[in-house]
């Protein structure tokens, strides 16, 4: 056996092998109070915005707030002007809200919102189902909507919903995507998400879609959006670290469970990511003992417990956070 | 951007550009008639044969069947002499047992049992509550068994508990795992596999650990005996292929939750990890559909739902098994 083959290597030199750089910090966007509550029971506003208040005490900066949809088909989230009103008390926070459509960004404008994420799905029977609307149109819709925002002075990026699969026509080509990216980043997209929808994306799948969707998309910052419901979220994101990804939406206590599998967790927890990367000395600037409070609550908002393998434990003894130098501690 | 410096890389060209090969195939060991099971309620004989006969139908071949330990200590597992007795049904198996101590040892042999596997505390607290020895006893009890058993023509694999750390004193020393491995192979340990009995370990220490072991252990299979609890443990997977390990434990259902961690997840789940590896064509062997059916049989046994992830879901669509030629077959 070669001595010589067995490195000392680390997940740093790993990643410098293969020409990119291990983050030393990521970006994790709270989408709990959007995709984590849509398929809830309705919450009020005021346990809307004491979730969020406990989200910005653990540290939280960007969050993904509400959606402008059709308050029918997600009642839900129909609060969302009211929601939009409130933003204001939270000054530090980069909100953005989810839109299917040119109604809904308008919406979202008037409501005083200037960071839109326009979703669109990469099938026909996805756009369909979810928008009805085929996928020449959702793009026709997205170059809309991004200048609309762009006139309105903000700024609005893409989440490409069932990157990886769909679940009427099975697997999503990687061409098809960067195809879709391609479109929107020439009409001006300012930042780039793929939605692992479904959680069936897995660490080989997830190397080849973002090398294919960054070769559309210069200069931009690539996000994933993942779920968790095979167990596959974080080793995902470490395929995703590895090759420099910084952008991860996450949903406290792990939300978002899909209507069609039952008891199925949902997005990747943001209390389970904020252990992985902090664990690993990859800073979050959140904190996941304040996590765990905020989630806590939320579960009694929504009456169930939430499926983060986190609630139910610490993270590990003599472990210190070093992200948060204000809430610097070791846990027990 | 460099586009260079944008691959294509795919996890096997990733595992190349550091020495190593990304395995094609893996060997999973399902632990959950033993590790699963001893802090459940009692199963009766002809529950466990039933277990077994299911994850033998669903392609397992390497099974951890019982304990010799002391049965009031582990009641659930009392019965390891009768269903010692029973293995010979399943000759296409490799069934081994846990040992803590020479007494056991002692015992299995004498049950006929050859293939037994020593399990030694890399902490003194730890090596205090669970087998009421210090590590230097250990290691000595360690170089009794592997020879009582090499002298019966059997082998004797050694597991490092808590090898990353310890519910009492915390980080454990790699240095202190390699200087145990280093005397266990010394002492002739045929196979020596890694335990993150409390479920913390994180990519970067797996790395790590693993290095450091290889070095003290030329020319032996290092597994790996990963739990759950923090959802870190298919992460910590890719880790480990990426540095060429092919040795897996896992339990059907995620069997095994902590009796300190109510409702955290146990190890590492059989059909999550078979289904997270043959969908990124690494061949286990094993089918994800029948794991799923014994599974569901065994949470009826055990009385309460079992935490595997899959259990709630089907693998994606449009994904064929390659791996298991007499079980081809389209999931839905």
């Amino acid at each position: 056996m070669d001595e010589q083959s067995y490195g000392p290597w680390t997940l740093e030199s790993m990643a410098s092998a293969i020409g990119h750089s291990l983050p030393r910090a990521v970006d994790i966007r709270e989408v709990g109070p959007r995709d984590g509550l849509q398929l809830e029971r309705k919450l009020t506003l005021d346990q809307k915005i004491r979730m969020i208040d406990g989200l910005v005490a653990a540290g939280v900066r960007r969050i993904e707030a509400t959606s402008f949809v059709s308050p029918t088909a997600v009642p839900a989230l129909a609060d969302a002007p009211e929601l939009a009103k409130e933003l204001v008390r939270w000054p530090e926070v980069d909100f953005c809200v989810l839109v299917a459509g040119v109604g809904g960004a308008k919406r979202a404008l008037a409501a005083g919102i200037t960071h839109l994420e326009y979703v669109i799905s990469a099938s026909e029977s996805h756009a369909k189902a979810n928008a009805g609307k085929t996928m020449a149109e959702s793009i026709e819709a997205g170059e809309q909507i991004i200048k609309m925002v762009h006139e309105a002075g903000g700024i609005c990026e893409v989440i490409i919903a069932i990157a990886f699969d769909c679940p009427f026509e099975g697997p999503t080509p990687a061409s098809r995507v960067a195809d879709i990216v391609k479109a929107l980043v020439k009409a001006g997209a300012d930042r780039i998400c793929l939605g692992d929808t479904i959680g069936t994306a897995t660490p080989d799948r997830v190397i080849a879609l973002v090398q294919a969707v960054r070769d559309q998309a210069p200069g931009h910052s690539i996000g994933l959006h993942l779920h968790n419901t095979r167990d596959t979220a974080l080793a995902n994101v470490l395929a995703a670290l590895m090759l420099g990804v910084t952008d991860f939406d996450a949903a406290i206590g792990g939300l978002g469970g899909c209507p069609f599998a039952p008891g199925a967790s949902g997005n990747l927890s943001t209390e389970d990511l904020t252990n992985f990367l902090e664990d690993m000395g990859i800073r979050t600037g959140l904190n996941t003992s304040a996590l765990k409070q905020i989630s806590a609550e939320v579960a009694n908002f929504v009456g169930h417990d939430l499926s983060a393998a986190m609630t139910k434990v610490e993270p590990r003894i003599g472990f210190t956070y070093a992200a948060n130098q204000n809430l610097v501690h070791t846990q027990h």
